[in-house]
């Protein structure tokens, strides 16, 4: 055994291994159709967090905590004080959520580890797995509050006052996460603490489209991220009684939010099919059948890949409210606002390289979703890595990819993960 | 003193006291802006029944509940044996509510029987002032189920199963309210239990509308109440990624919702504005801004004076939902179905004599909204009584009588109810 040629950190990628241990994860707040249902800073959370930790300390990885909860694992390399290479993804989940969203990228990124020790690879520098905290969004509003406060692209006390649907801040959710792992070794924010910058941020994940599946390609090289822009409306009315109050004395908010919502479907007409639109949220104020709202609230969720679209319509969206709206008052408040971004060669050469050194077929394509790695752009060389999944689904229970696929992107991340390593 | 002439009911009642106990129910679940939130079979509503019930045994009235949880407090005439004359209103708010709808006509009923007991009137019926179970169907719907239960209109289980916003049934609430009154007598469901008919029903309440204000009068003889229908629509469609599904493979639910409440005002246009439509209830699954909601369900408040209107319309929304929907799966169903009804000559007119003979100014007027009076109709002579209420509004903390418009109502009411009680 001790003559034979080391194995390749590909080929120490355990299949098996990955696949019981993300559905052990899986298990953490699951909800009928195999789906899950994990918000970021709950017990569930937490819980998720343990498990991980119990497997990272089991094979040597060292654990801390950043103050607004990123979690990381580290692997030393050859040379301690080298910059390291960086990767994850999430925990969390949304609240119809799948099993594999965010939660692979991290368990991915620990296979990856496991097997470079395993199959005795030498790398230089060190390699970190993290795990960000509340890329989601679905609990407090925006997401990728953990990468954006790492990264410095916003201060970690922005969304102090942010409340959960219960009404709970951001804040008290934080500290009380906190105090839950008070045990976990402390670092400091990074980057955004002036803290020395990563030498490379590599991230894996499900496509969370149709194309790898369509093509029946292996893995995704991702070439970038388009942009997001997030909006809460605000339409304030008057309730009234629905059995006695003229329809045409009325302020409805309801009716407002109709027209709003019919005027930003105009805006956001797109014959390419490119433009994503969605209105995913709405609260009605006081919500009862025989009462006119005096309050609705609804979110805007608009993408693009092109900046100048992103820019033009994004900023047409308050008008278009404005001009729509017959009698609320009106309130347009952007809750997030990231540019489209484009991957760093380097990274997507290294994902390429790995995967057609193992045989698997890749695509470029761009990023419908964004990722924390969008906050990384600027920070470090940066880069993804897809794997197909079912029908596209995501955000929801039937979201699957096979034990093949995500086995296959575990060998690749493995790869270039110790090839940017020894760069 | 012995030899003066006896006062009469209305010169008995008292402005203060009425108001003041007014004011003290009005603290029993009190919001901001001088508003109440007091839902039905909660801890508030056997709060506030308990003072009542207190007010009641003061002045030797004898207290019992039915099983659907109405309320009787009861003053003998001189024959028990013949059929009472009912009056009274509900105790339950909207979630938004002021603090006159309903509890007044409880309220004033009180001031009526003890003005009536304090003049020493001689009368022969038993009046028995009633707090009709959940008429506002905030909590549970639709409303008006104690009075649907007690008169037959349908069977009391007819409920059971209906589920409050946290998913307490309404048996489940019901029940817990048994128990927290289990000290109080006991008395059958009346008319729907076989048990004897009265002989007239008239609840007092406030207008809720703007004529008797705009018109300056001080007493509504109202001369009937317009047809409600109430629905649910439930549209079901599919989740998926905010910024990865393309809007064409969407089967995007809150957009379909905007299709069909589109559709829906055009179907209730009503260029005399007689016409009630109204959406006041809106539900979205899974509620976050950046997944495409799979489940849409709203409520439709439709009401009109005219019978063939009432059925016409009501009877297109299924059809006019499924013509407008283009991707969801679509549930309509009707949770509530009232028929315009017009009130009794008698009790019209012993409300109009009482107000007149007192200087009061009247107007006879259709009632807009809905009231427990409604479900009366068929069991015995029935009508009811208005006051004016500023700018008409209702539903809303700032809703406001005066104590001396207030006073007034409970003065034509005592008069009106000895005059039906010696009929």
């Amino acid at each position: 055994m001790s003559n034979s040629v080391a194995p390749t950190p590909g080929a120490a990628v355990s299949q098996d291994r990955q696949w019981d241990r993300l559905m052990q994860m899986a298990e953490i707040g699951a909800i009928p159709g195999e789906g899950v249902n994990r918000a970021c800073l709950t017990p569930l959370d937490r819980e998720a967090r343990r498990l991980l930790i119990g497997w990272a300390q089991a094979i040597g990885l060292s654990v801390s905590v950043d103050p607004i909860g990123n979690l990381f694992l580290r692997h030393e390399g050859s040379d301690p004080e080298a910059a390291p290479v960086l990767t994850g993804s999430h925990m969390d989940t949304q609240p119809n959520g799948g099993r594999f969203d965010g939660i692979w990228g991290v368990i991915a990124g620990l296979e990856a580890v496991q097997a470079i020790r395993e199959s005795g690879t030498p790398i230089q520098r060190p390699i970190e797995i993290v795990a960000w905290t509340n890329e989601e969004g679905g609990r407090f509003a925006p997401g990728c509050m953990g990468s954006m406060a790492w990264s410095g692209d916003k201060p970690a006390n922005t969304w102090d006052a942010v409340t959960d649907p219960q009404g709970v801040t951001f804040k008290q959710a934080l500290l009380e996460h906190q105090q839950a792992e008070a045990d976990l070794p402390r670092r400091t924010l990074g980057p955004a603490a002036g803290g020395p910058k990563p030498a490379f941020y590599l991230e894996a994940h499900i496509e969370q489209g149709p194309r790898l599946e369509a093509e029946e390609m292996d893995i995704g090289v991702v070439t970038g991220i388009q942009g997001s822009r997030w909006f809460v409306v605000e339409l304030r009315g008057e309730t009234a009684h629905a059995g006695t109050a003229p329809l045409g004395l009325r302020k409805d908010a309801v009716q407002d939010m109709i027209r709003a919502i019919t005027a930003l479907n105009a805006l956001m007409t797109d014959p390419q099919d490119v433009l994503r639109f969605t209105v995913g949220r709405i609260e009605v104020s006081p919500n009862t059948s025989n009462s006119v709202a005096d309050l609705v609230r609804f979110t805007i969720d608009f993408r693009h890949p092109d900046k100048d679209v992103l820019l033009m319509n994004g900023d047409a969206v308050e008008n278009t409210v404005r001009g729509a709206v017959k009698h609320c008052e009106v309130t347009v408040t952007e809750r997030f606002h990231a540019l489209p971004v484009e991957f760093d060669a380097v990274v997507q050469n290294a994902v390429e390289d790995a995967a057609t050194a193992q045989g698997l077929k890749t695509l470029r394509l761009p990023s419908g979703a964004f990722h924390d790695a969008q906050f990384m752009v600027p920070i470090c060389p940066t880069g993804m890595l897809f794997v197909p999944c079912r029908k596209g689904i995501s955000h929801n229970p039937a979201e699957y990819s096979s034990p093949e696929q995500l086995a296959a992107g575990a060998r690749v991340l493995a790869a270039a993960l110790a090839e940017l390593a020894n760069r």
